[in-house]
C-alpha cells in the first residue's frame, strides 16, 4: 500500500466520521424538538445525556485531524479538507450545544400546558435537520449547486424566525400570563435559526473546499 | 538564523495576532454595550461596520495557521499551539458577532426610551470583558492559575445573566408595554453571557495547551 493510498483511506475516514457526528446531531436536533412539542421529558433528558458523546465525537475528530498534520505534511487541497474538518466539526458541535438548550427548555417547561400546539417550530426544525444533511452531503460530494442551495434556504428560515417571534410577541400582549412560555420559545426559535446558520456554514466551508473561496460565516 | 528560531518568530507573531484580535473584540463589546445603555445609534453602527475587520481577522489567523502547518511539520506542543490558535479565533470571532448582535438591538430600539436605567447588563460587560482580557494574558502566559480563576468568573456572570432574565419576566408581567423592549434587553443578557462562556472556552483551551488535558467546552 503507498502512502498516499494509506492517505487518502485516513482523509475518507475523517469524512465518514464528520458524517457520523452529523447524523447524531440531526437526531439530537429532532428528538430535542419532538420532546418539545410532546413534552416528553424522558426524551429531553435522553438528549441532554447524549450531549456528552457529540462533545466527545468532536474531541476524536480534532484529535484525528492533528495526527493526519502531524504524520503527513498536508498542502494545499489536503490541508483544506483537514482545515475544514476542524471547522465543520465546531459548526456541528454548537449544533449539538442547541439541541441541549431546547431539550432543557423541555424539562423547564414541565408540567405547564403549551400555550399554542407548535406549527413554526418543528417546521423550523425540519428544514433546519435538511440543511445540515444537504450540507454534509454537499461536503461529501463537493456539490457546489447543493451547497450553494443550503445557503438559500438559510434566508427562509430567518424570515420564519421573525415572524414566530413577531407571533409570540403577540401572544405575550394579549395575555401576560404566557410571558415565561413565550420567552423561552423564542429562545427555542432562535436556536434553531442558529442551528441553520450553522449548516450554512458547512456550506460554506464546502464552497471554499473546493473554490479556495471564502464568505462570510454566521 | 535558524530554522527553529524564525518558526518560535512566527509562532510568537500568531499570538500576537490572537492578542490583538482579542482587543479588538474587546473594544467591540464594551462599544456595543454603551451604544445600548446611551442610545447611541451612531456608535452603533460604526460597531456593526467594525466586525467585517473582526471577521478579517479571523480569516487571517486561520491562513497564518495554515501556512505554519504546511511550511513546518509541527508535533506535540507547536502542533497543540496552532490548533488551539484555529480553536481561540473562532471563539474570538463568536464574541465579536455578539458585540455586533448587541449593536443591532440598539439600533431596533432607537427611539424608544429604556424601560429602567441599565445596571446589571453593564456590569456583566465589565465582567466578560474582564474575563477575555485575563484569558488571553493566561494563554499568553500559560497562566493556569489565571485560567482556572476565568472559568470561576462565568458561575457569577451565569448568575448575574438567571437574576437579569427573572427582572425582565416581572416587568414584562407587570407592564405588557415592556415586553418588546424586554426581550430585546434578555437577549443582550444572553448575548452577553455566551461572550463569558467563550472568554471561558479561551481558558479551557489555555489549559489544555498546557497540560494537554481537555475539558468540557461550552
Amino acid at each position: 500500500m503507498t502512502m498516499r493510498h494509506s492517505y487518502d483511506q485516513e482523509l475518507e475516514h475523517l469524512r465518514q466520521s464528520l458524517l457520523d457526528m452529523g447524523k447524531a446531531v440531526g437526531g439530537a436536533i429532532e428528538d430535542a424538538v419532538i420532546s418539545l412539542a410532546r413534552q416528553d421529558l424522558e426524551l429531553a433528558r435522553r438528549v441532554m445525556d447524549f450531549d456528552d458523546q457529540i462533545d466527545q465525537m468532536e474531541v476524536d475528530i480534532e484529535d484525528k485531524c492533528m495526527v493526519l498534520i502531524a504524520r503527513q505534511q498536508p498542502i494545499a487541497r489536503d490541508l483544506r479538507i483537514i482545515g475544514t474538518g476542524l471547522k465543520i466539526t465546531t459548526d456541528l458541535e454548537r449544533m449539538g450545544d442547541h439541541a441541549y438548550d431546547i431539550a432543557k427548555i423541555t424539562l423547564s417547561m414541565a408540567n405547564q400546558p403549551l400555550i399554542k400546539p407548535l406549527v413554526d417550530i418543528p417546521r423550523m426544525a425540519q428544514m433546519s435537520q435538511r440543511m445540515l444533511k444537504d450540507a454534509l452531503e454537499a461536503y461529501t460530494a463537493l456539490d457546489i449547486p447543493l451547497a450553494e442551495q443550503v445557503c438559500l434556504n438559510d434566508d427562509e428560515v430567518d424570515h420564519i424566525y421573525h415572524q414566530v417571534f413577531r407571533e409570540l410577541l403577540t401572544y405575550m400582549m394579549e395575555d401576560p400570563k404566557t410571558i415565561t412560555q413565550a420567552t423561552q420559545l423564542i429562545f427555542v426559535a432562535r436556536y434553531l435559526e442558529r442551528i441553520a446558520d450553522h449548516a450554512t456554514n458547512i456550506a460554506e466551508w464546502t464552497i471554499y473546499l473546493v473554490t479556495g473561496q471564502r464568505r462570510r460565516k454566521k
